[in-house]
């Protein structure tokens, strides 16, 4: 299984003397205050162990937070999701919670700091963006902000037991998967470094780094990315800086023929020498730790900051990429329609989330063997959320609260998978039972949502804040609305959650053909119920409609999975909502079908499940 | 007659020497060139004659442009609408047109100028905001931007009959139609000040100040304004810069009770004399003069940038503002129906555009007076487009070229009349005999994207860029869309464009319960013909949905008049935007009837334009 459902080993018992030991270190080092961020070097979604600073600390094991210690009192910034939880993990002898959306950290600290105190943080945990917003909030209070040479959190935790740094194996990403050789994307790139006018450009995130090499990792859970930083250059060789035990022999041999790999330990060192020459580099300041550009300026470079150039050739995704994400969404949808066949069989209150995760992904798994292909990963941790459970748009399900799949009752599964060809992420909301008018009325304004932003045609330039609004109007109309964005995009056996356009109302990038976003509006009533239902699609070339003046932008849906119809209020559907409906049901059992993964029973099951419905 | 079709008295034969006498004036001033903007000190929408320096030096009469003159050559910047009319207007000898969307004025003058020269600019002429591109594109081509006393236009037009500067009277805008006394607004702006923290707020917006002293005025077409400046104080009586001559005894001494008068020609040595006291002022650079900032800030005073503060006061209007709207409203459709019942009764084919603007403002002058009610003015010149004119959404029909109302046509007009009690604004397209199955389906998109507004509902906080998308839907299905906003603000009894929010993807600004707003979607094929349905609507506070979660906002639409059934392809309308066009219209019929103004003949037409369509 690559999902734990364990409680991690934490806990107040476990937190020790450490909090002590690291008001300790502070007073030594003669700082008033530290702040540390949920994060590492390369922003990473998921941190790899050694970097789970914020957890080790504070006891806290949430996916987002911040900590800000002043002398013995610790206070932690979480979301509302995370409220409940952080107060059972966290000593509050030593820390309180702050609600992180009514007040940021850096406007806690404008608030709080007195003149002339010291707040220290380590430069390269925090991006140039945030210390620039930190740095005007400590100024703004007679405060300074202090970049620390050594973490204090990371000091004291090597006498503690810290895990060893992440070694996942490196291996290629062949082209028959990439669709384009490294060595051309570095030609792309090396052009666009001209055009940016920049000798080179740093790069830190790293699914820039493996989609522009073709490399693929195992440092973190989830992302199929290693650790590494890259430099690239209009002329010449670029540079990679990525730890030498990750690689075998052919792997570097097939790297060193388009890239100079140095070892990641240099990469501080290496800046400098690098920066010496006064070259004008690219850095990305809503990505790039605060340390590169500490380097790099005080070694003498000029700085340029603009996006990450990867990101966006990255999102628009090439042909053969697209082949294999249609391809792997086939086999998932055969996984997931197996599961759910599966899901119908038992009955109603005997299984647990647990149960119904543990499934999914060894059908996953097995599915993905019967197609010749593998499942590498899960794209993210699975929510399997019952009941009430589902009304909490992140739920993760645990041992300690792993609840039945009640009769009666909405059962919400949002997962996805990792294969080489591709990732998937797709939701669906189960009937478990009959279920009341009420979760009928919403689970259809949310499908008419869904199909809204499935059917949408519009101009080139359209942004995806443009499109948002059409999946929440028949929440609206109905006094009700979803508080997450629409969709996010997606990598091609990359991340799960990828830049640079979203559909979301602060989404203001113009959508390119060959970006895949998700399509997932849903509704969530707080102990009550939620519902989410979504599908991939792919951003359309313009093309012609009859009649029409010009040729319209529009999404291609490559999730293919039924919707649950007994939890559809039919009347609540226009003629042209249900006819999509059907259509796309008719795709779904032909589609599926001819994957020859589903047995008889299953197709049976989906032939049932896509039946027309007539009005 | 408000609306005059006369050709300007301009023409390549009137233009005489005055080119040649302006480039000398340069060169005397030792300038290499010279940017003339269309803008008076206000960046008043319609300019007083005396202010048209841009059509006085290039015979341009158009209602937006630039034109820079380097030594004896000119440019005229202009967009698409313009193209044309600015060929025939100008002198090829002295100017040639630069299209503005491709290349505007400040990025022509970083790729034309050469370093070392010296460009002009009136500051008084010019936003702050503006004022920095333009330094920003001389700088970058090594050339510097300066600042003249005099501007070398009016310099020659003094020689040349220039008119006298506009004298429109001033008059008070009663309480009983404002909803609130100027010294209320002022006590709450005083407020204003207090929390934004500054010790006053310059004005240079005609509108802001009108609004705030409850004064209309008579300087320039259709906008209700008078020419003024005026500073607002954190503590004691505001300032107003306006020539006195406007004055009666009686609103002088009205006036003198809530704010210091000054002669509007001695505002730059005011200004020096109130920032020696080196006080903190605020300034909206996007439409303050960059003169007043100059003299602000060699004055003494501190700067502080932010938007105007009445604009968001202004934009929500109180409960008897929107009465009066609503009045204004009724008064005004019923002068459409006695149009639309005249126009349907003229034989197709024997009216002009101009036939009909004629009879809309005469229709609009007699209903008002039986509505013991004045038309004060029109809002803007009536855009009477026959045929293919109404392609070109900002049609103006000119003797010269006017069209012929023919049959088998679609008719566009878009009018509206200022009255004491409010502004209207309202586009009716007409179908003028039987029309094609294409026009129809338009027609009918047009509306559907209309509908969608009038119904949509929104949580608090939502902008009109996230709404905009909705009116376009319908079109860009069918491949089509609209090349302008959908909707813009309306002032009462002001100008009939205002901001902050718009219904546009540009349109950031959250709406918010009072504003009123334009709901006008569009359709324009080139050469063929022009769709636009536009009602004004009235922003509603979130109001409970029953069975849902939270309130919601919505539109109360307050234009009341048919819209053109022969033109609706019935087939298109869902059962809900067929109910929403059914229950419009009965209320259109209730509302006008009860108005006692339509004669028997004009009732017994709205009862049948307004029969409901049974599906």
């Amino acid at each position: 299984m690559f999902q734990s459902f364990a409680q991690p080993p934490i806990g107040k018992k476990l937190l020790g003397d450490r909090f002590a030991r690291f008001a300790k270190a502070l007073k030594d080092d003669d700082l008033d205050g530290y702040i540390i961020p949920h994060a590492d070097a390369h922003q990473s979604e998921y941190l790899p162990p050694d970097q789970e600073r914020l957890s080790y600390l504070t006891g806290f094991t949430g996916s987002a937070g911040w900590a800000i210690v002043m002398g013995d009192q610790g206070h932690l910034f979480v979301d509302g999701r995370y409220t409940e939880q952080a107060a059972q993990q966290i000593d509050p002898d030593n820390f309180s919670t702050v609600d992180v959306m009514a007040t940021a950290p850096a406007k806690w600290l404008k608030t709080n700091l007195k003149p002339g105190q010291r707040i220290g943080y380590h430069a390269f945990y925090m991006t140039v963006s945030q210390v620039r917003k930190f740095e005007q909030a400590c100024n703004s209070a007679g405060a300074e902000l202090v970049s620390c040479p050594v973490d204090p959190v990371d000091q004291i935790w090597q006498e503690d037991g810290r895990p060893l740094p992440a070694k996942g194996r490196i291996v290629l990403q062949d082209d028959a998967f990439a669709g384009e050789s490294a060595a051309d994307k570095l030609l792309r790139l090396s052009q666009r470094l001209k055009e940016e006018n920049v000798d080179s450009a740093l790069l830190t995130l790293t699914d820039s780094i493996a989609w522009t090499f073709n490399i693929r990792g195992n440092d973190v859970a989830h992302n199929p990315v290693a650790l590494a930083f890259a430099l690239l250059k209009k002329h010449g060789k670029p540079l990679l800086w990525v730890d030498g035990e990750k690689l075998s022999n052919s792997v570097r041999d097939s790297l060193s023929n388009i890239v100079d790999i140095e070892e990641i330990s240099n990469f501080e060192a290496s800046l400098t020498r690098i920066a010496s020459a006064g070259p004008t580099i690219l850095i990305d300041a809503d990505s790039c730790a605060d340390a590169v550009r500490i380097a790099l300026e005080t070694g003498g470079a000029t700085l340029i900051e603009r996006q990450d150039p990867v990101i966006g050739m990255k999102a628009t995704k090439n042909s053969v990429e697209l082949e294999g994400m249609r391809r792997a969404h086939l086999r998932d949808g055969a996984a997931m329609v197996k599961f759910l066949c599966w899901l119908d069989s038992q009955a109603a209150g005997s299984l647990t989330e647990i149960d119904a995760a543990r499934q999914l992904e060894d059908i996953r798994r097995e599915t993905a063997l019967a197609d010749n292909s593998q499942l590498q990963e899960i794209s993210f941790d699975t929510i399997s959320a019952a009941g009430e459970n589902a009304a909490l748009p992140h739920y993760r399900v645990m041992e300690h609260h792993n609840a039945v799949i009640a009769d009666k009752s909405l059962y919400l599964v949002d997962s996805g998978g990792q294969y080489q060809d591709g990732t998937t992420d797709i939701t669906r909301t189960i009937a478990i039972g009959s279920v009341d008018a009420e979760r009928k009325q919403r689970f259809t304004q949310v499908l008419r949502g869904h199909i809204a932003i499935a059917t949408a045609r519009f101009p080139s330039g359209t942004s995806g804040a443009q499109l948002d609004t059409l999946a929440r109007l028949p929440l609206w109309l109905a006094g009700c609305d979803f508080a997450h964005g629409t969709g996010h995009g997606v990598g091609v056996y990359l991340n799960v959650h990828e830049g640079p356009a979203r559909i979301s109302k602060a989404g203001h990038v113009p959508l390119e053909a060959g970006m895949i976003l998700s399509n997932e509006p849903g509704y969530y009533k707080f102990g009550h119920f939620g519902i989410r239902l979504e599908n991939l699609v792919i951003v359309e070339e313009p093309h012609p409609i009859e009649g029409g003046d010009a040729p319209m932008m529009g999404f291609e849906t490559i999730t293919f999975c039924p919707f649950d119809l007994r939890a559809v209020d039919v009347d609540g559907l226009s003629v042209q909502e249900l006819t999509w409906l059907n259509d796309y049901h008719h795709d779904v059992f032909e589609k599926l079908v001819h994957t020859d993964l589903l047995t008889q029973e299953e197709t049976a099951w989906l032939s049932r499940a896509t039946a027309p419905v007539i009005l």
